[in-house]
């Protein structure tokens, strides 16, 4: 573990809207230290309901480098436990599947669905089998997404964001999806470089001419050109006057949030360009979801928490999570969700082109990035104006950690 | 190195009858401590002399992640020696061999078959060539056995144990058998959690289906069942009986050892339910070894120190090897031996059939142990009544640390 | 890092004429001292111009782990940069090509040849674009070669030794050649070891027996034979007399160096046997080089620094790179040269041949030797008569690590 003076001095050295000092992109003694105080803060979307049909089913998943199974033991009732077995430490479960009790494979040890032992024949005389039930991680479940989150004193009560986010996630009918499409892109960079880059659309004219060419927004969040801003401004007054019917809505909801509250937002914009969805030619690529009656051509983008996305369009849904591995490693998974009754035979390809093509760009040019500040010579840059909101990301996780390094160290955060 | 007083209070902290803390089992400063402490005081079953069958003949082989040669200098004269050339270090021997002089690859420096330099006329003036011979290896040859051991002046004498092991040696024809198959099996596992899975069969009915059909024995030591006990007993009794004869024996010794003792046991039991041999159907795979005129259906287990076993039937003999590699990594090395008289075009595959299929299941949950264990929600669990060999091990290993760290410390240990 | 007074105590532990002892081939620490205060002042042989065929041509390469970014920003004007974009830290240039101006793939900030930020509009106000140019790293251009050096206060200047070595490096033409053919070595062994094989022959008739064939000077370096050393002398005094006419050169320099004055030499001997040049039979494998009017079967062999290397025959160079790459990896990288006018077709196989074959065996030695010295075994070992020069490398790394070392400690070096 970094020695708390170095840490401080490191991060009150850091200058505001300048990239980060070299060691929070490298060194692994500081990834330890978000991963125990600052990851165990954090609520991580980890699955959707669909993929746990019935009581009984249990998925396996990674959480914080932490293999968990989340388990269904009723209706509304998901439970997720480490996978770990409390006699000798086993893996619990080596897949998916679905069965009445979770049954270790070493030694046939059984455990319940709501995680006490079931099998207490072989517990020695003196030691109480309910000490020996599985090790809770914490769940909550909200319009079927599933965010689980490590056991921790000084986990943000997720309740009150989901009562803010909960109208723009029905009405896109997220509950009743079922899952299209899933894809990891393991990346060799630190978990804040992909959020950086998910950050500013700075980089999107050079990086992304897919992305550029579909996303009216660009020529605002991607250039600085006064034209063009207006035309956009423009086009979004124009969308929003056609949307306030029944099944359209206008929101914009943003918390920045804290180490003890849940940051999240959620935004609306036409795609534009007259395109009904994010697909190739902006023809529809799916059933409409949810609430929409039509097509109104908008896409809502949600942040919740630190480290999960979904970008919704009428007639499909991809959720991103960016899951830390190491210093030096993170993964992105999308996984794209269309309307439950959506038709089995649905072609995939076009429902993930755009965010597929883009993420492989961005992994290409997150890799890049982290190899330069491998580099003796790297040293922070300045984040231009259009790199506001990475800036602002980057100003957060400095507070955040500085509050924790002096709360360790007993001085007040 | 772990520094001695968070080591001792670790020791100290374990408690009888649970599975190892945490950092036993990942610990790469712990596994350094093992390694130069307890390691050095280990004998390992390193090779057969069917593998050396002439003077000459050298094989280069792993002992402790330490490349070393066994060679023959004479008829019982077996000598080994770190594969390290005296001039510039070099690799000596990258192969088994044969030749009258070791002759290192780089600069032809070449020694005898007794580690003396040989070629002296390179050495410059004022050094002795004497103080240039081969750094030497342990060696114990008994009955075919070649056991080595990194030099130490804290290396356990042999003999005593083998006094007592050689009659069961002998009967089993082990010093005239020949090698018919080896195979490793790389685990990613700390080595302690590959003997705590061998010291228990709770685990044989739910990991080992097919061990678990060939062997009686699973019916006492892998459930808890007074009616199966009952039966075995007198499946025991019965066969007891049967084997008087001249080609039997009824043979059980156990030393538990000490750091200055070596640990053995030998015991003998029947295979069971009318098997004359391990195979799958229990028919004969070779020619009887040893002293055994006739099939007598049992089998006799060998452990020799703590790190090496042997497990013998009528008709061949199961050789295996635990080589810690690493905290997480150790090697499981299975040879099998027949009679050397064996038919050469032997069918090998039934011979291997019983340990290969168990090993190879056994590698699988000993690494799922080891996943688990690495998780940060890992606690000692409690060994039961059917794992007290296991329990007895984990017992005996943390007196063993507790002695070397004292001694280190200078406290009485 | 290693502690400052550990080191010391190695450092003069360290018996002359002895091979190191092992933690100065193992030691990721040590190497970092080396790589942070030794290779800092080294320069590297890591082009030739031929590479950078016009304005705007840039190459990609590794300098001492790091990428640098080589560019021709005009007719005698090579310049290197850190390959690390002043922005977010990208890196710039991916492959090498040719442009008008460098361009990060990122964000798309482009930068002149001359390494200033060209792309301003973007910048912050209040930042002075003028601090956001490339970072520089040292080139030194002579005859073609391109040396470079990470930048340090502490680079020896490198003109004085070429004013010695530029006869000769024009006599053979170096200037005028273009690239016949490159090829990485790379070798799981400490730098040093390199070059301590390097610097002897006495391994030659024992691993390098299509070098022994072909080079004459075995006869001495590889051996003590006094009949073959008369023989060899006779053969060198008779090859004197034959090049003393306008197109040959006899020629023999050296500078010990130290840790402020480069380090070099350059000697010349007939290949001898009869033979033109450095090929299977002796026959020509290209066109003359340089100021070669007729063949005369010398080699000319250069040292540059302590870390490049040429061995120049009448009509093809080799180039040889030792780049260190971590305590236990380095690379050897070969890059033959011919003349520019060499038949374009010219088969590349016969030049490459004797290095080729060489250094593959080289590569195996190398890193059995490295094998060996990993092992507990290992002890310094005496160098014989056959290897002073490597015994004098390892006293000049002894005296400038001991001089660096004190440097840090305060203490007078």
């Amino acid at each position: 573990m970094i020695e708390g003076t170095a840490f401080l001095e490191l991060l009150e050295r850091q200058r505001a809207g300048w990239t980060l000092e070299q060691p929070f992109y490298l060194d692994e003694d500081i990834f330890a230290f978000e991963r125990d105080r600052w990851m165990s803060r954090q609520w991580m979307l980890m699955a959707h309901i669909a993929e746990l049909p019935a009581k009984g089913s249990h998925i396996v998943r990674d959480l914080f480098n932490e293999s968990i199974v989340i388990a269904r033991a009723g209706d509304d009732d998901v439970r997720a436990y480490f996978n770990v077995c409390t006699h000798r430490g086993s893996r619990l479960c080596k897949a998916d599947g679905r069965a009445p009790l979770l049954v270790c494979p070493y030694h046939a040890w059984s455990f319940k669905l709501t995680g006490e032992l079931q099998s207490r024949a072989d517990v020695p005389d003196g030691i109480d089998p309910a000490d020996l039930g599985l090790h809770p991680v914490s769940v909550h479940l909200v319009e079927g997404l599933i965010f689980c989150a490590l056991p921790s004193d000084a986990l943000p009560d997720p309740a009150p964001a989901f009562d803010v986010l909960g109208p723009a996630l029905r009405q896109h009918g997220i509950k009743r999806a079922r899952i299209a499409a899933r894809k990891s892109y393991p990346t060799n960079a630190n978990w804040k470089l992909v959020l950086e880059n998910a950050f500013e659309c700075y980089h999107c004219r050079n990086a992304h001419p897919e992305y550029t060419n579909v996303n009216g927004h660009v020529q605002v969040t991607g250039m600085r050109d006064a034209a063009k801003a207006e035309t956009w401004a423009d086009e979004i007054a124009h969308w929003q006057k056609t949307i306030t019917g029944a099944d359209g809505f206008d929101m914009k909801h943003r918390d920045p949030g804290s180490l003890d509250r849940l940051s999240y937002s959620v935004t609306r914009h036409p795609i534009g360009r007259g395109r009904a969805t994010l697909s190739r030619d902006g023809a529809p690529v799916s059933k409409l979801m949810g609430a929409f009656a039509d097509y109104d051509g908008g896409e809502t983008q949600f942040r919740f928490g630190r480290l999960s996305f979904a970008s919704a369009a009428n007639d499909h849904v991809t959720l991103v999570q960016i899951q830390p591995r190491s210093a030096q490693q993170t993964d992105m998974v999308l996984t794209w969700l269309v309307d439950a009754d959506a038709d089995p035979a649905l072609d995939v390809e076009p429902i993930q082109w755009m965010w597929d093509v883009t993420t492989v760009q961005d992994k290409r040019i997150i890799e890049d990035n982290a190899a330069g500040i491998r580099s003796r010579a790297y040293r922070p840059g300045p984040y231009t104006a259009l790199e506001g909101e990475t800036a602002t990301f980057v100003q957060s996780y400095r507070a955040e950690m500085h509050a924790l390094v002096c709360d360790d160290a007993g001085v007040g955060g």
